[in-house]
């Protein structure tokens, strides 16, 4: 299942030591403006090398557009887009052809597949995130049309939740060759009521699904979150009035359905798995092995899964959007 | 969509007070055992009037099985099953004709359809589960077959996490016309590994998925969870063994496939909306009202999201299952 | 797969000898006008024991509408619709547990499965169709307000083309055990310009998947079908005026997307496989059986399909102009 | 819709005169030898310019693999596809741009999308059908570690069905700037029984689809096809001996299971719709116009389409065939 969405359908493929990354883009209304530089301002934000806070690895991920756009519009047709992997030092992991590193997919994959391309993790590379950020990028600006925007930062590192401190952390914990995790949040303003399909198809549900299948994720909130699960009714609920909801417990998403306000969201991401110190792990062939895992690694992924979980939220939000407009057309005919 | 499910697909219908509920579970195995009987225990487990921590409405819930089933063995063509409501006291809900109740779909839903089933939340009222629990039901007795079991537990009321505490802090809500959240974790054990598809059916992404779309839960960590945003990756990546995973920070899934460990999660769960204190609110027309929600209810939904939350786990499972044994059989035979 | 369609999605369930048949309809428009009444006038149509000309099998076909309908109005959830089997005489049927009917799908359905219901046909009767036709009804029903109509009629009998003789054929093949087989006519008008979607979801490529999943379909022509292909293109294509196309070989459709003339289709309908006459097939067990096939059986199915054909267009029809309204929609906003 | 499929999944891009044309192919099983050398054998027999009796558009359409195979093997993840164009001749079109072809998409693709690329037909040309190509010679090399094959040929061209005389019909009438059509035959050989899904994933329904989603086709046959509707029920049915069925009206589907017989197919495929003589249509601002098609076209599309209905009929078998295994895997684990 490489394929997300149902209006606005994403597929995308490539593996972080392969020839390319890319995606295609299915379902994106016609005659609206795409340039690549539009979506390359998306890529950069997510792409490495950009600080000593992320990994040195230099790609310029430059995207192609190869369909779908015709005199700088959208046709209605599948935007094809490529990015070709540049920095693909595969003697880095030759160490990996046989051995499973912890933390990471190696194990899994190969008992999944029973072949994999051990080179970076291939397919489970934070790498694969490129291709899904350039075709998000494609919905932001479709989102943008509409007045939503959709905007994540940092709001802790290492259980540190002042600012100040989150640069401190990350360099501490780098230079003992260890990593941080940390949590992003993400909120979805200018989103009109009315979005998301119960049962199966509700908003936080699709929300959720979309976050949790970002690599590192290990939590999700909406709104209230795990503190709703300390609160009484009297306090969780959030009043009315004519002109406006008084709190918003709900994080803007009231029985699958969103309300209009604005949808918050907070991720919980693990520390990189990638670090330099010794750990304990086996081999393909089952036998006990130490591995210290070289090559160029983020010392918190949290930082570049920010501009990913965005891009994420935009493909929900404009596939819901999209899906709702049929009923509305519908309406309105009547 | 009302569809749930790629190999084991389970569609839904019913409100709450309508003239029924149910489900067609498409996808089955052939061959497997299945009676009435066994799909009432599951029912049973959520029924509401089983106690006096739930809510006093009496529904007998008993389930038909219309089709799919020949002879005691499941046909491999869609079940069928059917639950007819009993207990619709449609006079209860007159009022919310016209008044949106805090908390709770009405408002949302009358936003997006333009029209609502007011009665006892129509769609939208945790009556739905009843067909997920009897879909669920015929997935989890699959998957009894290869020995995969999955537990649920409250493990947290309004804070306390002592269960001797949960019931007093239920009564004491109920008993000042309240209600209290709580926490639910679910421990899947005995999945084999390989189970989920990356890049955008992960295993974790597709539980938190369906979880998510339970009504009122509001937070869902895999493993770790919110936890693993404070720790190092030394702390945090599970080392190996020849013989086994030495910690499960990551919850039993990597990379968004199944390791072969437990996997476990937790929920965070709203306090019942529906409260019989006197809340602000607004109506149809935008006015202003006070409403004080009658009718009958649970003080905490979290009792009852747990035979839910199985069964949602279950549909995940056995249907990764499925997708999975393609390519193992296709292995074989080479 | 039991389930139809991406916008406006039928489920359906049932055996032809089991306790019911159904349907539940998922993405109908919110606000629509619905009564058993509507939807039971399509199913009288596709009802046995009708006329002479047909199985004489008694079922009286009511069916009940579950949920999604409230105040006579859909409510935009999911559409239940019951249909109970009455006429249940599997005794008549004893024989088939063991041995496989030609032309039927005993055998197939028992290598696919392991297992069946060998009760008239089970799954693969054709009574499996009264769950389409309830549900096309609704699309049928909805299109009606978009004043688009679709009529079906028998253009020949056993090689006749000239209805004053389709009764004789008929009766002449029943009188002596056996059957018939023919061609029935479509014609969808006041279709808009612009349904269906290219390259995989084209309105041709829909209607011919829906209309050959009916049993007993072996072959289905668009506008100039098979005679295309002993034409050239100077004859074939369609010229165009300011005010019409001057011919229509296209069927209404170019590029798999209607263009706004009637959409016009053939479907070759077999003669029916249960006949009086002895055959020659096997049993499970692989061995040489004759079989005289008794039960109540139509002598042309032909007859019978022409409501069916019509509702599956309904269902493809509605459901890409659905699909179609969220880019209209889109486009309206710009 | 782009995407095709449900267990073997093709997503293809790319106007006939855009950057390329592509595909991705998600879920081939892993493990699966693949070159690029493969897929070119394929590819070449699509190819144009490779007789005097299709259109002399060069394109070397040489296919690059991006992704998803690793060492020469499939590594389960999906699978990149890339096609460049190279003879895109984009003045020949110039007129094109406001004047609507007959017998083409150009109309049509205009009123659904409001844009178009007018470029030799742009998504709508044939040209597009090197990705399903490409995509489907993946499925046909699995299907041949099965044993499976696919056989397309020409049976009649301008209704000649006297092969000798074919050239002839074709060398005629593009002497003459006209075009002509044919009927394609396709046998499916090697095909296990229990291929295919009740009710609304039978298997003639897929390939129905699958086939008439090819540009030009109008017309399709299983088995017996049109002649079924002059037969009766006994000369009809094919009777069975325990070694096998004596005569194959059925086409190897029966109730849309395959039988294990040869799976017989027939398409009606009408004549080019490109043609150098004058026809009258109209422009986008809808004032009549003659236009003469420049450019250079097949003059007979029925060959080229050959190797396109193998691939489609590839495609459908493999997933079909993937969908199966589950549910055999199952059972021997029972």
């Amino acid at each position: 299942m490489n394929t997300f969405g149902r209006s606005f359908r994403v597929t995308t493929f490539g593996e972080s030591h392969g020839a390319a990354i890319g995606a295609i883009v299915d379902g994106c209304p016609p005659g609206v403006e795409i340039s690549t530089a539009d979506i390359q301002l998306f890529l950069d934000r997510r792409k490495p090398g950009t600080s000593d806070l992320v990994t040195p690895r230099r790609e310029s991920d430059l995207v192609e557009i190869l369909s779908g756009v015709f005199e700088g519009k959208t046709l209605g047709t599948p935007i094809g887009l490529l990015i070709r992997n540049e920095s693909a030092k595969s003697s880095d992991y030759d160490e990996l052809r046989e051995v499973f590193r912890p933390g990471h997919a190696d194990r899994t994959f190969f008992e999944k597949y029973g072949i994999r391309d051990h080179r970076g993790g291939g397919r489970s590379s934070g790498r694969e995130t490129a291709g899904r950020v350039a075709a998000g990028a494609i919905a932001a600006i479709c989102l943008k049309k509409r007045k939503i925007s959709i905007a994540g930062r940092i709001v802790e590192i290492h259980g540190e939740s002042d600012p100040a401190l989150f640069e401190k952390e990350i360099k501490e914990a780098r230079d003992k060759g260890d990593s941080v995790g940390g949590i992003v949040s993400l909120t979805i303003s200018g989103c009109q009521s009315g979005l998301g399909d119960p049962v199966f198809g509700k908003l936080d549900a699709l929300l959720a699904g979309a976050l949790m299948g970002i690599g590192g994720v290990k939590g999700i909130e909406i709104g209230s979150g795990f503190a709703a699960s300390g609160m009484l009714g009297s306090e969780h609920n959030d009043p009315m009035t004519p002109e406006e909801y008084l709190s918003n417990n709900a994080g803007g998403i009231l029985g699958g359905i969103s309300s209009g306000q604005d949808i918050t969201i907070r991720l919980a991401v693990k520390p990189t798995a990638s670090i330099c110190k010794p750990q304990n792990t086996i081999d393909k062939t089952g036998n006990q092995r130490s591995i210290t895992v070289g090559g160029r690694h983020d010392p918190c992924i949290a930082i570049r899964i920010v501009p990913v979980a965005e891009t994420m939220a935009a493909l929900v939000i404009l596939d819901t959007l999209l899906e709702q407009e049929k009923y509305a057309a519908w309406k309105e005919q009547e």
